[in-house]
């Protein structure tokens, strides 16, 4: 959506990156593996006021490849909005006219916040793969963190999509009193053995490329190709079959060349690797191994003795739950077991499986249903903590 | 299938590899895009025996990594049989105490048919991305000169899966009069969108490995970690996501690794990682690249003015066409497109959707009711031809 479209909705304007930086001791920051790091700095970005009773919090949380960066834009000249301006301002889904909209770079990003590619204080280089592994789970605490600096006691809501989605669940899990409800998007309570298996050819493309230099490429050339291939791969298991065939069906990039040409190029392939190259100039390598990997092991059900309807028995949120029909890679069973393991516990869910050929995609793209499920949702959220 | 389970079905037993090979002029072998090659070798194998009426002979058609080795072993000592040995052989759906059955390796291939790797005769060195681009219909056409030196005027049979398949279909529209009856298995008249797109992502991994060299790399090291990539994403596309959930699902390796660990590994990622191990010890990266944008290029609607139905108008043969409900990479939906296009033409053609969480391996794995079709079928077809 550019700034135009999305000022014609409602735009929360030009927004600046705040950062919060906390360390150890005395605030100690332990990670779920018993290793310590600081200090930690989370970016984020706040939209929409925080009202007097500080109620009207939302906690937005973001994917893989996301930032703190999630609506308006950097100057009056910038023609990106944040990744999901389409759903956050005056009047959207997330209205900043009634909630407070809090959204930070994931501990491990590469935006902002303490990941690989910061400076290790014991070493004065950066981290690289001596970085620690982080779970979503870590990821959430240092929010926590970060909620705990803002004043803030309880959020009205968690909500965000894919591992947007997981962290969004945790935080319900690992922190139930501060939650009110939870929006849980296109996401899982694990990843299945097909996810894992695409996030390990996406790394793998990194480890094979030279410039990955196990890690160390923060003063040299990066790992472009590597992780460029990486988002190629990632891209295909966001659309579905259908998107893409109706996208790019067997057309060629340039009609001229013939079928038999060994370079000729097929559209679906120059979308591809345009896609690649431009995520290589946002992100970094290092983070995209260790994100990817959080999101591997991410598996509530492992976390309570095999069980997801134990993950679920203290969490006090009202959920939404919402899933894509076309979405191959966190499909609609996904969040029905979710659905079904709250349901055990009596806890409130609604639960909507939206018709889109969209795919996983679809939580980012324009989506009426999407829009008005939120919407709805928190109004009815937020008027249930007023009383 | 072990040596010894496939005795037990009955074995075609120790088998050998033979060569064809011809040369222009005076036998000129033009490719669809206009240049010439030569001269050519073909790989083959023969199972069985050619009846005196030379009327019982089926062309086995390999898919992307295949070769002219379909049933058998090499030696009493050979562990590893044919790739389609489980349905070559006495008493099995290819009944070689019936049939005559051959394969070879196809045109760009390079388990010994002429290929990338083979010498080019106007350079004295290995051709490399110099090799002239193939398409299916070349395959076939180098086939029908290993069929015409067989002195066999009609085919009782073609058979394959996916690229295979598409051979098989190639060859009743190339030659209508030699094909008596087809058998096309998880295959499609043209791939996906999404198909391509794998297909260029596992290209992409093999150019990223600075081994490749511009498919110059015959005198030096592989590059094998491209290819072994490559072929790690092709074999997620082969499985489905429930085959993969079943023989994997989010199960460790090492049982004793936690689950915090950056280097433990998932089952499922192991398993990739041997298949693309495995695969570089027998395949030749730039065969590869040639044979997949073969894959990718083939378009029988294209090839006639954009209508199926006129791509199947001339045929004569009689059609077994065979999908598998899981696999993902050739749809059910490609077959009865395939189906659909045949029967408005008035052909005479079995369809059979077969129920089973294999994915697109289906028709390399143990199948009874893939078994028993394509062993009614033939028998039905050669009862027709003896008349």
């Amino acid at each position: 959506m550019t700034k135009k479209e999305s000022a014609k909705k409602g735009t929360v304007g030009v927004v600046k990156t705040e950062y919060f930086t906390f360390s150890y001791p005395p605030d100690y920051f332990i990670l779920s593996n018993g290793s310590q790091i600081g200090p930690v700095t989370l970016a984020y970005e706040t939209y929409g006021v925080l009202n007097e009773n500080r109620s009207n919090a939302i906690l937005i949380l973001h994917a893989l490849s996301g930032s703190a960066h999630a609506a308006g834009f950097y100057s009056e000249k910038d023609k990106n909005t944040g990744w999901w301006d389409l759903y956050i301002g005056p009047g959207k889904a997330f209205d900043t006219e009634k909630y407070f909209v809090i959204c930070s770079n994931v501990l491990g990003g590469c935006s902002g916040s303490t990941g690989p590619a910061s400076i290790n204080p014991e070493t004065g280089r950066a981290y690289g793969m001596d970085f620690p592994m982080v779970t979503i789970a870590d990821m959430v605490n240092a929010q926590k963190k970060l909620i705990d600096h803002l004043g803030i006691k309880k959020l009205l809501a968690v909500a965000g999509g894919s591992m947007g989605g997981m962290q969004a669940l945790q935080w319900t899990i690992s922190y139930p009193d501060m939650v009110e409800s939870c929006i849980a998007i296109a996401t899982s309570a694990s990843l299945s053995a097909q996810g894992i298996a695409f996030n390990e050819v996406g790394r793998q493309a990194i480890f094979n490329d030279p410039h990955w230099n196990n890690g160390n490429y923060y003063n040299s050339r990066i790992p472009k190709a590597g992780l460029s291939l990486a988002r190629m791969i990632g891209h295909i298991t966001y659309m579905s079959e259908k998107h893409m065939h109706e996208k790019f069906g067997r057309k060629f990039q340039d009609s001229h060349q013939g079928k038999a040409g060994v370079s000729s190029e097929f559209m679906v392939e120059s979308y591809l690797k345009y896609q690649g190259i431009k995520f290589v100039e946002r992100f970094d390598a290092n983070s995209y191994i260790y994100i990817t990997r959080a999101i591997d092991h991410f598996d509530l059900k492992e976390d309570f003795g095999g069980s997801l309807t134990a993950a679920f028995e203290n969490v006090s949120a009202n959920y939404l739950v919402i899933s894509f029909t076309s979405d191959w890679l966190y499909p609609s069973s996904n969040s029905k077991e979710i659905v079904r393991a709250l349901r055990v516990n009596g806890k409130n869910v609604n639960y909507i499986d939206i018709e889109t050929d969209n795919g996983h995609d679809a939580f980012l793209l324009p989506n009426e249903i999407l829009e008005k499920n939120i919407k709805n949702f928190l109004k009815s959220e937020f008027k249930k903590s007023e009383f």
